[in-house]
């Protein structure tokens, strides 16, 4: 994970939020959490269409990152661990906000976020001097509320891997290069959460620790900006909305020694989409330090032992979902459309009779349905008109449309719509399923 | 969710339990949480290949229950939820454990628990009086610690579900009956957590709310009772050691008008594996009196307004992988084996050179490797001889073994062996996939 900075080089850019926002609402990608008492303090809940997006987010990452490399495993690690382990990593120390109160007001903010000298809630000008915050949540475990029981939500994956190294190492006996992969939730009392789903206090990171030997970390933090930018072209991000900002001395977070954000061009400002840092050997060394368990790996050839380095790609799942959204939407006065990547489409086909009041039609195609969704996520949709179904369709991003008409009775086969093209063209519905494999990928 | 009761129907069994544990720790799957700090109160990590079973477990259940079905839709909602939401579902008030303090030693345990009149800790027999303790874990959110930021860790899914029950028949166009299903974690601040993954404070839920009519509910609840018997069978989970028992008034949640436990024989007694719960119009009524939201249902032929009631399977992640690491466990004098579905196995199939040291041998096993990783997760094995390496393939629940030896080189074909009857065939490279495919479904 990467500290946001929330600096200067932000530019605004007016359109496109409130358009993605009501989108999401309307169709059930996303709805404000605990809704029905007024929300909580930016907190988002995935809806029906929202949790499929999510999940084929983060299997693809998985895919890609995990099942395709032989140099990468997976775990999946407890949110609440040992305080201890927060201890070393330097969060309970360092992993802190500048806080400053507003005289009047007492509203409080975020000192490095506060762009103009007057408080954004009322207007004064006299603020308290800058306090650190730490931004782990803290809670309390067994029965009694004393400091020996405290205990903190994990503010990153990171630590997991790395708690897990000796394990990991012992019982998958890999060598140098290699990884972990976890995807998980991770908890940030952020001070100033906001944007939709960008800032939130509770959010899922996709994250990996790659290990190497010390003088080969160069060569492998460009392998995996490379990757990025791979994942980012398809996932479909835009990539001429992201940028590559090396981030400079004392602005990285305190465990590394080189830091590039992948920075994405919101509606709201040119702000923080992934990071890619080089962690050193800080978090091994530390927790050996801290545990006295050895944490160093040992070189089959050389005998060698020593504290892997580590490259660390961390991608929130959240901010994936926003830049794919912002990415996808395009709205012309005949239609609004999510142009997604099929493979993440939360329906990769929607299938329609004709005339909804022709049985036969009806039969027809709900064979053709059931047929595809053996293999396929797929709709149904036999209300309104035929227009109605394609508009409703290209608005959640679905890439392909199918009609069972009269002809099809004669024929057994049916009209494929492209989302993307408009064009249409028969097939024979026992080649469907073919059509969609080519196709989604 | 349905809350434990940990009564005295439970019977021992010595054995299983022992070896199951330390198979999962030697082989990745389950890793004890933070272990070089010396743990963290029965908090466990899942490892590299813990993380591939249980996401298999979630993906078919996500299939069966969500993506299978007309009637189903998925959500994701937040951990940490508005406060009020927990006042409203009775959970603030009612979801705690009588929990009484060793007058001599001050250790605490739950009353309800202690099956002796002598503290397990120190052998005193005198008590304190119960006292009620909460469950939920309490966090702060926001820069102050007073009570107005006081917020809860989600001590059930189901919440989730009421709390979008509006914002999902809006946006989805639900009628009666329809569920609303969520795989995701919560939290309980258990008083003895304990029984490896059996129960632990922070654990994933399986879960969903089906709404019915209420002079429906009696079938509704025999389906889904139905439901949950296949998917134990389907999942591997041994039959003969499951338990439907009906909970007699008193000892059912707060919530709840009939419930029925699914127990498993664990080797340490038998207790719950899964609940079934219905659920009432408890919920969405309390909902809509502390919201002030309309959370009824309108009939779209008779136009009357109600509130459903709600059937709730709940099923935990990790009570399902302990069931089915339990009931897939044989241990012979020859092997140890897991007879994993295949469908949840980590790997599907294993492929190995017959010598490692043969570059012929070894280029055509990686072709036949990359050939079918493409399709399945697959392991590659070239250390030590066939023997060991079925035996560490068998460990883990690997169904299938591809060896590549000279005679491959000719006929272009390999030795699958399967597990379960170690019987072996030879079968043609580029059909592989296909023979994979059929088995493992």
């Amino acid at each position: 994970m990467t500290v946001d900075m929330n600096k200067s080089r932000s530019r605004s850019v007016s359109n496109g939020m409130d358009k993605v926002v009501s989108l999401a609402k309307r169709r059930g990608f996303v709805f404000p959490g605990s809704e029905i008492y007024g929300g909580l303090a930016n907190s988002w809940d995935y809806g029906p269409l929202g949790v499929e997006l999510k999940n084929n987010i983060k299997k693809f990452w998985w895919k890609r990152f995990v099942e395709e490399r032989d140099d990468m495993v997976g775990i999946d690690s407890a949110i609440i661990m040992n305080p201890k382990v927060w201890e070393a990593s330097g969060h309970l120390k360092e992993f802190s906000d500048p806080l400053v109160e507003c005289k009047k007001c007492h509203e409080r903010f975020r000192a490095d976020a506060l762009e103009e000298k007057k408080c954004p809630n009322c207007g004064a000008s006299e603020f308290t001097v800058p306090r650190s915050f730490n931004l782990l949540f803290k809670t309390y475990i067994g029965a009694a509320e004393d400091t020996k029981s405290t205990v903190y939500l994990r503010g990153e994956n990171a630590q997991g891997m790395f708690v897990n190294f000796k394990n990991v190492l012992d019982t998958s006996r890999r060598q140098l290069p290699f990884g972990i992969a976890q995807i998980g939730k991770a908890f940030r009392n952020e001070i100033t959460p906001g944007n939709f789903i960008f800032r939130t206090r509770e959010f899922e990171i996709m994250e990996l620790e790659y290990f190497v030997k010390k003088d080969e970390w160069k060569e492998h933090f460009a392998h995996w900006q490379k990757e990025m930018t791979r994942w980012i072209k398809d996932v479909g991000i835009d990539e001429k909305k992201v940028y590559e900002v090396d981030v400079p001395d004392g602005e990285r977070a305190h465990y590394s020694d080189k830091t590039v954000d992948f920075e994405f061009e919101y509606p709201f400002g040119q702000k923080e989409l992934y990071g890619l840092a080089y962690r050193t050997d800080f978090d091994l060394k530390n927790h050996e330090k801290e545990s006295g368990e050895n944490l160093k790996y040992r070189d089959p050839e050389t005998g060698e032992e020593f504290h892997p380095h580590v490259i660390e790609p961390s991608m929130g799942a959240e901010r994936t979902f926003l830049a794919i959204l912002l990415s996808a939407y395009e709205e012309t006065d005949a239609r609004i459309v999510l142009h997604l990547k099929p493979r993440l489409a939360p329906y990769k086909a929607a299938v329609f009779p004709l005339l909804a009041n022709k049985p036969e039609l009806v039969k027809l195609a709900r064979k053709t349905y059931d047929l595809l969704r053996k293999d396929f996520s797929v709709a149904w949709d036999d209300r309104g008109n035929i227009g109605k179904r394609y508009y409703s369709q290209d608005e959640i991003g679905t890439p392909y449309c199918i009609t069972i008409d009269f002809d099809s009775l004669e024929k057994h086969d049916a009209t494929i719509r492209d989302r993307d093209t408009m064009k249409q063209e028969r097939v024979m519905i026992e080649k469907l399923a073919d059509y969609l494999s080519e196709r989604i990928a």
